[in-house]
């Protein structure tokens, strides 16, 4: 009998996590780190550090390399394949270090509901996991910027890069975050009386934050994005809209 | 010289606070605790809770009694004379309790960014506050369902009951949370293909959870919303639709 825990820490900041992770951390028989390759180890590296800090005994920690994502069949074919790899696995790596059965945990970047697949791969597994909420980004890019997310009482949209370019802007909110943006998705927009509130690496030491009216800072955010990932091998970054 | 830090704690279980709440919360030289009358009061023993779990000082947390929100005139009119008067209750529990200067502190409920208008009532003061994420009640919800906020890369609309009774369901989006809902208003769309699942008091003991095709379960969360708010003398729900 395996039971799964699907554990938010936060996105970066090791102070983040909540006390129900902790615990949650302390009650699993085996933790699993995925890695990434080397351009991510700052991530791994973040898992790795929240482990150290709470945990007595490490040798419950696993790590295991995830597979590769195949770049060459269609986004979402792609993705079920890169899913299904993923619990087959997980599943080797239990069977292999709980043999008996136990409770196994994820530590989850951010929020596990918030443009993350870990609670579609346990669905490939047939568990249903207990999920522990964590700070998300979004949260930490308004707290960063000391800003509200929504106008009083109206709506936002969380939306993708790849959906902003090929969508615009949303008709329904004049409030839009986008995540998982691959590079600069806003410079498709008319910035016209547009505001933009961009970070990167929020909640670690090199975190970057530029904010002002789109057309005059965009060229700013590409230009800095692109230093930002050249140094670091690897960006990840979210910006808030309102118009 | 005042400094001012909004901590996100969570919205009902206070093992969802973080440890930057925790350690932002024992440098404050004040922590400032709205009561809000009567109904809502498991609202302020929680943060009450927060504060006796955490702090060694309980002499620097002081409750003020917050204003009363006017029904009578227009929403937004109301809600800005409303904030101007929280501003001022402000300043004057802290002149009163930091003639000197010093860190004062609010726990804010669930995250700072969130439809809350902490930071919006802080401008009032023209402070710039430092903001601590919290986790949100959307979060809770998901966990508490165990599902993902959003299909694989699709867009999520966030808005209020209000809007939505007012609006309809966005143009964009097969994915809606709704906050804020004085009752109901998901029986206002047309139920078919679209799938809920609604919260109330998520974290908390007494939390409730339905879920299901709305057209099975909407007179069920109708009638639980109904004896729940009887019973406790307040609610806060939350849901999520998706078609
Ligand atoms: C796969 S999603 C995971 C989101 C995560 N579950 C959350 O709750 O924030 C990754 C995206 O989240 C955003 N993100 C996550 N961590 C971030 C960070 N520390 N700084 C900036 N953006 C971040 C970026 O938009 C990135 O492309
Ligand atoms: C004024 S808003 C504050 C939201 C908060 N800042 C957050 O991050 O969740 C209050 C609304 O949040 C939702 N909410 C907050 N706490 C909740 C809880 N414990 N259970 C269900 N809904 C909750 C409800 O929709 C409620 O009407």
């Amino acid at each position: 009998m395996i039971a799964l825990d699907l554990i938010g820490i936060g996105t970066g900041n090791p102070d983040h996590v909540t006390l129900a992770a902790i615990r949650a951390m302390s009650q699993a028989d085996l933790i699993l780190l995925p890695r990434k390759g080397d351009e991510k180890s700052d991530l791994a590296d973040l898992r790795r550090q929240i482990c150290a800090t709470h945990l007595s005994d490490l040798s419950r920690v696993v790590e295991f390399d995830l597979p590769l994502r195949d770049a060459k069949t269609a986004y979402l074919d792609a993705v079920n394949d890169w899913h299904d790899a993923i619990a087959a696995c997980w599943k080797a790596t239990i069977d292999a270090h709980l043999p008996g059965g136990g409770r196994v945990a994820l530590l989850v970047w951010g929020d596990p509901s918030l443009y993350d697949s870990t609670l579609r791969i346990a669905a490939r597994l047939g568990i249903t996991p207990r999920v522990v909420p964590g700070v998300t980004s979004l949260s930490v890019l308004t707290a960063a910027h000391a800003i509200p997310l929504n106008d009083l009482g109206a709506p936002v949209v969380i939306t993708t890069g790849r959906r902003l370019r090929d969508a615009g802007w949303p008709a329904d909110a004049d409030a839009v975050a986008v995540m998982l943006d691959a590079g600069g998705a806003f410079s498709t927009l008319d910035p016209q009386g547009v505001t933009i509130w961009w970070g990167a690496y929020l909640g670690m030491p090199h975190e970057a934050l530029i904010h002002g009216p789109l057309a005059e800072v965009a060229q700013q955010i590409l230009d800095t994005r692109a230093a930002l990932r050249a140094q670091h091998g690897w960006i990840m970054d979210i910006y808030l809209l309102h118009r």
